[in-house]
């Protein structure tokens, strides 16, 4: 197995027959994929160089055989440590033409002058090219149908393979370890942006090969928002300090919180982190194959609001893998079954009082038989920490 | 000035009039901005919650007042404590429509019904929403004219206020801190994944609120790749290590690298070195206003190719500031002419061997009479660890 794939060759081979098999159902002749997670689950190419939005990264999967990358000369080395052979590039950026005339040949020979290429263009996607590059690909092609891809490439990737679900747990464990070091950074006094720092610290400590994700809050009985930066306010006694870190080991997130009282809880607190975990327990104990992600919303929007139908957060979970955030969402109008092979997250919230919430999070995998904790789950009782 | 807005509420006023003043000059009735920097650079809003695709963000500027935020739920308390007062929210994700109608209403509200609404369409660009939302949108607004917006944001964003530069000042700082400690986590034997994780951990120490990018290499004589993430393999007598690191500090990066010989360099190696330090200096004397991004190209290729006029890596150098890389980009077709204010990267390479290069880099602003350094330059002798 090569450092820059993640996985055996063999399984880059069999998710792109899967898809094969799934493009053949749908008339589609290519594949055309332009955002990190979508070119690595088909190749291999792991890089934090996307971080750079200056030069656009294409792979196209064709109807048959290894999928072809069209991509910028300065990743050709990297794209060449993956099973990918055919590996077509131009010095990027260049404004005459980023891409676009290598592209338009590719999808061409691949998908035929009058083929349909399909293009992930639904809910959770977006195309990472320039709008005036694909209108400028559009007007190349006249003969070729630029289509969306059915929601192919986002039924592939939501059942994960035994190697990701793998992954997954280690990320999980490393979270887990970090976690549990938190009384060593964060007391009363600690200004919350040094708790940020410390804890992506330990997380660093404990086997994350980078941490793309942190936020939390640290607020007297609870807090008003969950996707906050920290700012320098010292915790307090009485608050309720929250964190929740999506970090990455082999190109794999965890995605999952939790919440420390700062000196004793009050009652509420104490009720309020009960109930997460009932609902969260809850979620765990209905989660199984054939469910719905709506049906596991209902199981603990039941605990948390009593069936008010969800809240503002808008969902309580989602898929995790190569992203923080996939498909499913725990949401009612989520219908999607639940299979063997699914991570989720269970992410459940409840108002202590208008403007104060807590939010609790868990990560778990579908199983045959019914759902497997990834996270280790927090108990009942509420963490404490030093005043 | 408020945690979420990272500068005083003039300047985003002052953003916000002067793209006004262009969008008026291109006839342009809204812009509509949808990428985290964009939000951002007119808002103020700073969150890592980009890090989950799961949600469409729009900002709408309208060509008279304040902009509009059109935003999932889960984001009015944080949007709330920026200037923006307008916020329009839904409950997201919605399947049905995630906040497709809401934003066709603001956009006909902000445009007219038969405006032209300025998109970011250009290089180094996306629109990050759905393709499908994206299709859906223009076929409800039949009127309104959705366009370029002639890089009018592009522009605007290239020029950096004394705030924002005082901000990158500041993580290229934290950067040089922690570079000044490589000693004390790399040496030989140390394999190259724990000198990552090592290094952003020294990068937090040092103030790093977070740090999104870090690529590197350690390899004989230098490296074949300046994208890849990290191996297990230890470092090596003969190796040169490079650390190469956007790390983020109230919302900006710093941008620049240093390369170490592990043991005493060989001669190629203390060689290229110093060519690459003459060629930065080489660039740092040239850059003043005037001067196009293109000179600056060619100034530094003469010194590291004899002026063959590029490598496969594209560009010797680029903008910096909200993003790890903005543009200017500095390649022989780039004609952009530097004016004070603009930061900059430097970052020359030369090949040592085939397939073993070595890449330098440095931070920069524009001034009236020249150039600053924003990084602490690095002297021509290459740093060395102990082997």
């Amino acid at each position: 197995m090569s450092a820059a794939q993640g996985a055996p060759e063999t399984e880059f081979r069999d998710r792109t027959r899967r898809a094969q098999t799934m493009m053949h159902e749908a008339g589609l002749g290519a594949l055309l994929l332009t955002t990190e997670p979508e070119v690595r689950y088909f190749s291999g190419f792991l890089t934090r160089f996307w971080e750079s939005p200056t030069r656009p990264w294409f792979l196209v999967v064709p109807a048959e055989g290894a999928p072809v990358a069209v991509i910028p000369a300065i990743g050709a080395h990297l794209m060449g440590r993956t099973w990918i052979a055919d590996i077509r590039t131009w010095r990027s950026p260049d404004y005459a033409d980023d891409g676009v005339s290598l592209l338009a040949e590719t999808l061409t020979e691949c998908a035929g002058p009058n083929g349909a290429v399909g293009v992930p263009s639904g809910g959770e996607t977006h195309l990472r090219m320039p709008l005036s590059d694909w209108a400028d690909l559009c007007r190349r092609l006249p003969g070729l149908r630029l289509t969306d891809d059915g929601g192919l490439t986002r039924s592939l990737r939501m059942t994960k393979s035994p190697g990701e679900i793998g992954q997954i747990r280690e990320s999980c464990a490393v979270a887990d370890r970090a976690f549990a070091r938190v009384p060593e950074i964060a007391w009363g006094g600690v200004p919350l942006s040094e708790v940020f720092r410390g804890f992506q610290i330990l997380c660093l400590e404990e086997g994350a090969d980078w941490v793309p994700y942190l936020a939390g809050a640290s607020a007297p009985g609870g807090y008003a928002d969950v996707i906050s930066p920290a700012d320098a306010r010292p915790l307090a006694a009485g608050d309720v300090l929250m964190l929740d870190t999506g970090l990455v080991r082999a190109g794999y997130f965890c995605d999952f919180d939790r919440n420390f009282s700062v000196g004793p809880p009050d009652r509420r607190v104490s009720d309020a982190h009960a109930r997460l975990i009932e609902a969260t327990e809850a979620g765990f104990a209905a989660a199984r194959p054939g469910v719905t992600a709506s049906d596991l919303f209902h199981v603990m929007d039941r605990i948390v609001t009593g069936g008010a139908g969800g809240s503002e957060a808008g969902r309580l979970g989602h898929g995790l893998g190569m992203q923080l955030t996939e498909p499913p969402s725990l949401i009612p109008a989520d219908q999607t079954e639940l299979r063997p092979g699914m991570v989720l997250t269970l992410e459940p919230g409840v108002e202590v009082e208008p403007g104060r919430m807590i939010v609790h999070e868990e990560n778990i995998v579908i199983r045959d038989g019914g759902a497997e904790w990834l996270s280790t789950p927090s108990g009942a009782e509420i963490a404490v920490l030093d005043a």
